[in-house]
């Protein structure tokens, strides 16, 4: 790979999150498993949306929430996802480019409205999210950049687009590129029913292009089919490059062929909304891989960013992550 | 007046405001008088919006956000004020009629956008506004639900408004529903510029249908064309039933023809976004007004909600207030 241009490039789901407060007893009312995502079509998203009380809105996506970071850290990343040409589609452009992330994928003119997430925040802090994809579930192999994918040293990509299975195969293209490029592809689980319905894809998936796994507890588990996390740190050690596990309070383990290490969990204060806090461990550690940073290292920027980003209400960090780390030495 | 069916109708803009922080030089830059309010057209609202870094949005609108607090002090407000049926309109509506809002004004089906407002917020919690005023501009005498403001006990109305000569006359004929049914006119002079462009106006105003004036220190300077503050609030006692006169950290001063009553501000914490303090200081006294307490209460409950509201980045409750009445007794 000749000099890259950019650190990573992420495809995902470019999409506006649309944040309320709700109790534990409205999750129940929606059949909603508190801590996850659902799949809501545009009826069902303007039902919910109907039932909760005054929102704010601010661009979100996990993949794009990552890149975000990564420019908070001051990094190079880009990105890749759908949005129509209205005016959320508008404020995610805006938002990606504000803060230093190259987006250029063309918008939709008509058809779908750009895709909005609806994140209920109970009071424990935990998120719950009622996703409609929109058009940012019509990216395809016409999205994919080849010389932005050939010319980044790390593709970052969303377990979450498995269930689109056009994008799956346009990602799969990517992947390939990547790689033939001489770069690595990472690749985070997103969600514990995403992998539930997904398990042999995303297993081939990681057996063919991935060098590098993001996912929590609960997806690795269920990928593996794991009565225990060590159970799943031992099935995913040394499958890949490196897999980094996250916790939630309890930290995170990175581990590969030959090591293992654990890095705790670094709030910034009182925690009050966990959205996004595994896209900005992605962010932190990669901005560390993509610099030469050794595996700690990236953990524990990684754990930094999270630790900004579960502080206050949204999924994108409020303050210079660059800042933050150079205070924290 | 018959048994009212809402407390307070207020009639302004309907606005989707689009938080940004951003560092002192960023005004100049822009040649914005920090605290103040300048109406931008479309052009330089999509330029300034390219230059700021990342943003949330959040329903906002002056007399929305009082009508917003008096909801969430468990009043029953309604609203006035024009949209477009476009994705920040849903925004809008949706925040007014979740919080308990009554809101049915028909919004605009083609032509301008839904208003936006670009707040910056520098370091020290004042906030810059750039409104783009859109379809907000637009409202007109058809959208005067006579029966709506013959049914309410305050009518609430924006300084704002003498921006816009067609909505200005459909106010003043609103004035007059109310007050030929029994209501007050309540009027905010919402911006020291405002009252600069319109004094002559404005005074016309209150002498003729104003029962209620709401100002910060320099919006009633600038009216009366007073010294100092003492000498302003010399001028309006008496002219009216009431006056009340916030001065940011120093509190409130509410004054009739034989009272002056002094009243501290009371942040609930770090003061991190002077956004709305004016408008929910508001809020809280029409609500104790409405209800009839004494103007000592009337000017407490203004004072519990604008300390709310300076705590967080937003012009609306984050809490509900009448949790947060209860609690401080």
């Amino acid at each position: 790979m000749s000099e890259a241009r950019f650190d990573v490039v992420g495809i995902g789901s470019a999409i506006v999150d649309v944040l309320a407060h709700a109790e534990d007893v409205f999750l129940s009312k929606h059949d909603a498993p508190k801590g996850t995502m659902l799949m809501v079509d545009e009826n069902q998203s303007q039902a919910l949306y109907k039932d909760v009380g005054p929102v704010i809105e601010a661009s979100g996506g996990s993949a794009a929430n990552t890149m975000s970071g990564i420019a908070s850290f001051g990094g190079k990343p880009a990105f890749i996802g759908k949005t129509m040409d209205d005016q959320l589609g508008e404020i995610f452009a805006h938002d990606m480019r504000a803060v230093g992330v190259h987006y250029d994928t063309e918008p939709l003119s008509d058809g779908l409205a750009t895709a909005r997430c609806i994140i209920l925040v109970t009071p424990d802090a935990q998120r719950t999210m009622f996703t409609y994809l929109g058009a940012s579930g019509l990216l395809s192999a016409a999205d994919m950049d080849e010389d932005l994918i050939a010319s980044s040293k790390v593709l970052y990509i969303e377990g979450y687009q498995w269930d689109l299975p056009e994008t799956k195969k346009a990602i799969i293209g990517a992947c390939e590129t990547a790689t033939k490029s001489g770069g690595k592809v990472a690749l985070t689980l997103s969600d514990p029913f995403v992998v539930q319905r997904h398990r042999n894809d995303l297993l081939d998936l990681i057996n063919e292009h991935v060098d590098i796994v993001f996912a929590n507890e609960q997806e690795i588990t269920t990928l593996f089919l794991s009565n225990s996390f060590d159970e799943a740190v031992e099935a995913v050690g040394g499958l890949i490059e490196v897999a980094t596990l996250t916790r939630g309070a309890e930290g995170a383990v990175t581990v590969t062929k030959d090591s293992l290490i654990k890095t705790p969990a670094k709030p910034a204060g009182k925690v009050v909304d966990t959205t996004g806090a595994g896209d900005l461990y992605a962010a932190g550690f990669l901005f560390g891989y993509t610099r030469g940073d050794d595996l700690q290292t990236c953990a524990n920027l990684g754990a930094l960013a999270a630790g900004e980003v579960i502080c206050h209400m949204g999924a994108r960090p409020e303050v210079s992550l660059k800042d933050l780390a150079a205070k924290l030495g």
